[in-house]
């Protein structure tokens, strides 16, 4: 049987004989006896398995060394040890699959920097068995709270041959033999015999095909890897990473951001319900006061807020900014900061000025700033990036053009706006992001089973 | 209001204004009066509005074209006309959205091939709309199958240095500029300026990874996009598709397949639960007969036969094969027809000659066959590919060298069975095949949201 299944029930098992298979956690023997702390992946608590020399086998079990598979037969029963409930009586312990001495995860403290050496090995540790199921939790509670509104799941494509996002910012991807690649008279690549026949690249975004999808289902959401090419060797860039991209139809940019609130809750109220252990976990070792912070999400109403008012905000504040707050420029970090603080929760920080924000947002009345809002949370900073889309097709072309961005492979995304369009807004949220703020993981290397950064593409 | 909420309690909503935006699906218009069929994609149906001349914006009404997006508001009435419950009696019908005239989803019959010309468009359609959001269901029905099973959710990476698969079917992943690439003094390319400092390759499989997770979280699967460079253009053959991998610790070949036939169960299960109204139409309109294919399957006991006995099934059949069945070959397509034809449902073919199958396989007793299985199903062939995979490290390190796997960038993967080994097993699935096998399209390139095929890029 597994753990989980024996913990959900403890008390109809006591007394009773039951069977684990798993792995060593920790071992500590005595001359007449020993413990051995059992983990079998199926749960975060291990459990503590008590063998007496009066099994036949006694000195090879002393012998079983931490990381080493073993199957426990045995009684399960209360336990008399402080901060446990149950144990189990062992009758039989049989070796199933050895372990190196060499074995890097040892029942001591390990650097984060250590485990990330050990990719492979760190989701045995209980900060990576704490991490990696809420990151399916996590993943769970986003497939589950769009299902259960009626959001059409559509998986868009990674290859494109479209390069409209600029493509230094893209991976190429080829089939052709780079150590020769076929060139044509004017010195350049001959993609004829590429598997596409065009330069081919991996996109940075489904929001495009999505959006053509949200015009047919109404509301649908993209959830899948994404890349980019950003050399930036920093705590929060990754160059493979997974996001969602939630897009809906008669949506405009208020009721975005009430999509945006409510969903987020939903994520936090789902996570809290289905991980209670890893999350106390997490809130003891890796963040102390992240259940207040969550809990505290949950009660709030997120201030909505225009760019310019930030700025405003930001001025007041007479601190000493690395970067000066600017009615033309971004929100740093630092700023973030401030505004959550200052609000003691979540912002959506709206209305953007429209020359730092992208072509396909919808342009204001006063022409001058583009519906799009960012939410920037406590101590993580922008959660998820949306807009109002630009439904009208002249002024889209409009902002296309002045933004110089090449119309050529995206005329059917064009076209959207003259069969039939409509109102729509969507949003973007990076996967990881959200991982590192509800578990308090302040490195996204750590937040991704095997991350790829500048450099760094092991395991 | 959606359409869906209207329809999932319409008694409630009889005799009660409602108001409804969408997309005019079809216009029939009379002198006095006219019918929109509106179609707002939060649900398969279509309701039926109609207008009359007591409208002041009559005669503007009569002009919106099919394809145009209108906000309708209006009394739900019971309908007097066959086939359909309710009707809405407009009192007010606003444009949204103008259509241009040349828009090429008129409602009538398109060809599938017309429509893959227009992929942005058809998800509009009545058979894509059925396709798309079964696709929806089917992945979330996978996500749940295993959620609740207490599987963990891994996103393996896709970028990889690792050439195991053998380079020539990955793709080429560079962020090199390919009209320049620099090369070393060998004249082979040199990695070093490439953003991971190394060749790198869009990898094939999560599983090597998935067992990596597997060995911590005993119950783990993936569930993202797969690509191959093949060259095929066939119905069933893409160079972009989605799969899931499920691997599992403790799991022997035989109980591999009590979960890969209760998981198929409980995705057709789960499907017909929630798209019967989708699935009703596929039954009648793409595959006769396909509500009795899936309910035989829910109550069938899949048939598990060895490979060399199916072998022997085939050679006694005394058909004229175009492939000669072989005890060391593999099964043809006309084969597992055959075979599942003559069990009358899914079969399960296990222990396959070792030589056509892969090293990380488990080799049986015999030294001959491997512990592999592969799931077909009637009318879509093979629809899981699984083994209980190699777990001793000495037999595993034998396979590599005789079938001359580079073991450089594997030997994390090999260490697995030096940490702790177990038994283990996993399987794979094509979402596309399982799209096109519960939706009886027949054509991968209609079960995909944006197909790429060679030579095919676009959108």
């Amino acid at each position: 049987m597994e753990m989980k299944e024996l913990y959900d029930q403890y008390e109809t098992y006591i007394d009773h004989e039951v069977t684990l298979s798993g792995w060593i956690r920790n071992h500590r023997k005595q001359k007449e006896f020993g413990f051995i702390d059992l983990h079998d992946g199926s749960c975060f608590a291990t459990l503590q398995c008590v063998y007496g020399n009066e099994l036949t086998n006694f000195a090879e079990i002393q012998t079983y060394r931490v990381g080493s598979t073993v199957k426990i037969t045995g009684i399960l029963i209360p336990s008399p040890a402080k901060g446990q409930k149950v144990e189990l009586k062992a009758t039989k312990v049989e070796l199933l699959g050895d372990c190196l001495e060499n074995y890097p995860i040892q029942p001591k403290r390990h650097t984060k920097e250590f485990l990330r050496e050990q990719a492979y090995l760190r989701p045995r540790t209980n900060l990576f068995q704490a991490v990696f199921r809420l990151r399916s939790v996590i993943s769970m509670a986003i497939h589950s709270y769009f299902q259960e509104h009626n959001y059409v799941y559509v998986t868009t494509p990674l290859l494109t041959t479209a390069d409209c996002e600029g493509s230094d910012q893209m991976f190429k991807v080829t089939t052709l033999d780079m150590n020769h690649i076929p060139m044509d008279e004017e010195g350049k690549v001959d993609f004829k015999e590429d598997l596409f026949r065009k330069e081919t690249f991996i996109t940075g975004t489904g929001q495009l095909h999505g959006e053509a999808f949200a015009m047919a289902f109404r509301n649908i959401y993209t959830f899948g890897p994404t890349f980019r090419t950003e050399k930036s060797n920093t705590k929060i860039h990754a160059n493979e990473f997974w996001m969602s991209e939630p897009e809906i139809a008669f949506c405009d940019l208020d009721q975005l951001m009430d999509i945006e609130e409510d969903f987020l809750k939903s994520v936090i109220r789902y996570v809290l319900d289905h991980c209670p252990d890893e999350m106390k976990f997490l809130d003891q070792f890796v963040e102390k006061g992240l259940l207040d912070k969550l809990n505290n999400v949950l009660t709030s109403n997120f201030v909505r807020i225009d760019h310019k008012d930030a700025i405003d905000l930001l001025l007041k504040a007479n601190k000493d900014w690395e970067f000066t707050p600017s009615y033309e420029g971004d929100i740093a970090k630092e700023h973030e900061k401030y505004l959550t603080d200052y609000f003691h929760g979540p912002v959506f920080i709206k209305n953007w000025p429209k020359d730092i924000k992208a072509w396909y947002m919808k342009l204001n009345e006063d022409g001058k700033t583009v519906a799009a809002v960012d939410l920037v949370v406590p101590s993580a900073g922008e959660l998820m990036g949306g807009s109002q889309r630009e439904e009208d097709y002249d002024r889209l072309m409009e902002r296309i053009s002045t933004m110089d961005v090449d119309r050529s492979t995206i005329e059917w995304y064009c076209n959207l706006r003259a069969y039939g369009t409509c109102v729509h807004s969507g949003f973007g949220m990076g996967l990881e992001r959200l991982v590192m703020y509800i578990t308090g993981v302040d490195n996204i290397r750590d937040a991704i089973p095997f991350p790829r950064t500048p450099g760094n593409c092991e395991f």
